[in-house]
């Protein structure tokens, strides 16, 4: 079968069959399908749509385009949790260890930042000495010793998806529901895991920002994942502004500590204990969100999940002396507030131009091969709903070159609204989506 | 700007304007700009359309991808004529000569023949001797002195068109009708034309199996055309049975000798009177349809169209000879008749099933690289509307090949339906379309 017989097969609107959707993922791995055929094909797709089914096999052909991570020596629950991406997000890192210390294992295999949105590996690599590249081996070790660890993708990992993913990027075919479903469920589904959590972000500062797209999406990853035989479930949480009140490596690295140590931002505790639930439910540990809720608090009031997050990144070579005294981590040269301009209440905190507020103090990359500047970024964020008073600072920018800090503080100042009126905080937590 | 964003305004169905659309092509052109993301623009392009300024914008673009033949010395009326191909079409060996003879000067760059329909190139090169590659020098000159040349392609002649052309082949790209447009009229314009006359073939054994199609695509290259300045006509016709009498390309010769003087079948001569009409008209050189015939026929009956003919092949350096007895054309081995099983009429001629059995004998290529057997075809075609004789024969099969030819005689079997009712010959000239 010709690969152009295939194109014009969903050119013309017709569902394809697994075969036609195995062999070119195939021809596309091994390079005998070229990348102007595949482009062609996905934007066939971005018209045409796919079946769940086709979705399901699309995201299968994918996932097997590499290696298979072999997690069977591992006797817990193994389960992980995705987001599709925000600003400030850093549930990853509370998560991972909390729900260890519950006895779940979470091999999350993590991404970097890109555009806006930050990366868990990038956080992770502000800490002196951590390895977010280990063998497949280390890897279910580190998995095995302390219940979860987190890591970067490996070439071997779905690099149908990597080869897509990129081209995707410049060919004008990311929207398209499909394909964000199988490039998200190859990569996480190939880590071997029994179930899945999704943060479906929806807002200014996410991917989707529609909420109708979000929860499309959301129902086309729980309906693969439960196709491909794992137990699902997916949160729609808020994104139009930041999560906690700190966007930058190493000032979340802060944020996080604060937070497994039972001092987080209450949004960001909200998000995690969400989720947190999520996955104790998938993996048979707790009957419901409150019930897990309270094995999740008293892991955070003991000191236990704090205990597991040094374990593990001591476990990835990582000093985790700097995260016992925040100081020690890498910080910016100038240290500057943004203030009030009058007193109200705040009725907008711009998440996407928080995130590019960072990305032009060089927390973040426009393109994969930038170098990330870990020490700057944004802290001190108010929230919305937060009474202001006139010359009280709304966020405190950290940077190291005076020209970028006042092109941030020029971008940050309209992220801002701040109103006489008084507003309540919004809601985060949107919408659930159970198979 | 960067080329992801134009493919995103296509997808997402917003017009391009003329600089996106030129700094596309250029980089394209250049390579700047790689397959994979003129084939996702392509895919976007088929599936959102173009307005006509977009058409001939890109038209104009691809157009000036290359060189533009300097056609200045010529002072006669460039008139050229371009068909969308159908099977046992060689209008354009008949009509370049024939309007030459008017005072037509015809600078015709051809193709070869690609699937089931033949091309001119093809049927030039099995005269012994024709060189179909003229440098550009050569080709005016032949031009100027018998007023009509006929060659191939250079690779300098809108090389975004080539590029285009082999990439949308085999990315599902194909049957766009401003896609279509533009390579088809940024080849034929680069050649430095007043007016083109279009020949667009409508029917079972055309690209264009539907009218309205046909329609569509000849309006799209008439406004082309004259948006960028030039004298435009286009007249639809049946390709539901093949033109003539024969099919392949030292037969298609022998007819076309025929027909230069002044003994060509019937449809044959139909067609070609009325495109050449079209032409006269266009250069001034005629009023009417029923004028320009006259002036035609007078052509062909003193011989002067069949001495033109004979000059330009001689200019080509092509044996002439050959023409004058064409019994010493290249020869088939193998020369066998296909019966009527039956009396009655002619119901059916499938044009498309005599293409295939011409590619089955060796007649056309179905890959690029394929070497063509000029002796190899079908003549004596059997025509819709004539009354048949039980065992009478319905065609001739020229083969070299005793499988092939018993292969071939197989499919065309299926191609003829004779039947008792009386049935008429069907229209040949389906509709004209004007500026």
């Amino acid at each position: 079968m010709l690969p152009q017989w295939i194109i014009e097969k969903k050119r013309d609107g017709h569902a394809l069959t697994p075969e036609e959707i195995r062999e070119f993922i195939a021809g596309y791995t091994s390079g005998t399908v070229p990348d102007y055929q595949m482009a062609a094909l996905a934007m066939a797709i971005f018209f045409r749509g796919m079946t769940p089914e086709e979705t399901a096999v699309l995201t299968d052909a994918m996932m097997r385009s590499g290696d298979l991570l072999d997690t069977a020596a591992i006797t817990a629950p193994k389960i992980d949790k995705h987001s599709t991406g925000g600003i400030g997000d850093k549930v990853s890192l509370v998560l991972a260890p909390l729900v260890a210390c519950c006895g779940i294992a979470v091999p999350m295999i993590s991404g970097r930042g890109l555009g806006i949105t930050g990366g868990t590996l990038d956080k992770l690599e502000a800490i002196p000495g951590y390895r977010t590249h280990l063998s497949t081996h280390e890897f279910l070790d580190v998995v095995a010793r302390c219940g979860c660890s987190l890591i970067g993708q490996t070439d071997r990992l779905a690099p149908a998806d990597q080869k897509l993913y990129a081209l995707r990027d410049v060919t004008g075919t990311v929207p398209s529901i499909p394909l964000i479903t199988a490039s998200i469920m190859s990569k996480k589904l190939a880590a071997g895991l029994d179930g899945l959590v999704l943060d479906v972000k929806c807002g200014r500062g996410a991917f989707m920002k529609e909420r109708g797209a979000a929860i499309k999406l959301a129902h086309s990853m729980v309906q693969v994942g439960c196709a491909m035989g794992k137990k699902m479930s997916a949160v729609l949480t808020a994104m139009d502004q930041p999560l906690g009140r700190t966007a930058g490596n190493a000032l979340e690295l802060v944020e996080t500590c604060a937070a497994l140590q039972g001092r987080g931002p209450e949004d960001l505790m909200v998000v995690t204990l969400r989720l947190g639930a999520k996955m104790l439910q998938l993996a048979g540990l707790a009957k419901s969100d409150s019930a897990a809720q309270v094995l999740l608090t008293a892991q955070l009031q003991s000191g236990a999940a704090w205990r597991k997050w040094l374990e593990m990144v001591r476990l990835h070579g990582g000093n985790a002396a700097v995260l016992e005294d925040t100081t020690r981590l890498p910080r910016a040269r100038l240290i500057e507030p943004l203030c009030a301009p009058l007193s109200g209440f705040l009725h907008q905190v711009d998440a996407e131009l928080i995130g590019k507020a960072c990305l032009l103090l060089g927390a973040g990359r426009t393109k994969t091969t930038d170098a990330v500047d870990p020490s700057v970024g944004i802290s001190g964020l108010a929230k919305i709903g937060e009474r202001i008073e006139r010359g009280q600072p709304l966020a405190i920018l950290h940077a190291n070159d005076e020209q970028r800090l006042s092109e941030a503080r020029a971008l940050l100042q309209s992220a801002f609204i701040v109103s006489a009126d008084k507003v309540g905080a919004p809601p985060l937590i949107l919408e659930e989506i159970a198979p």
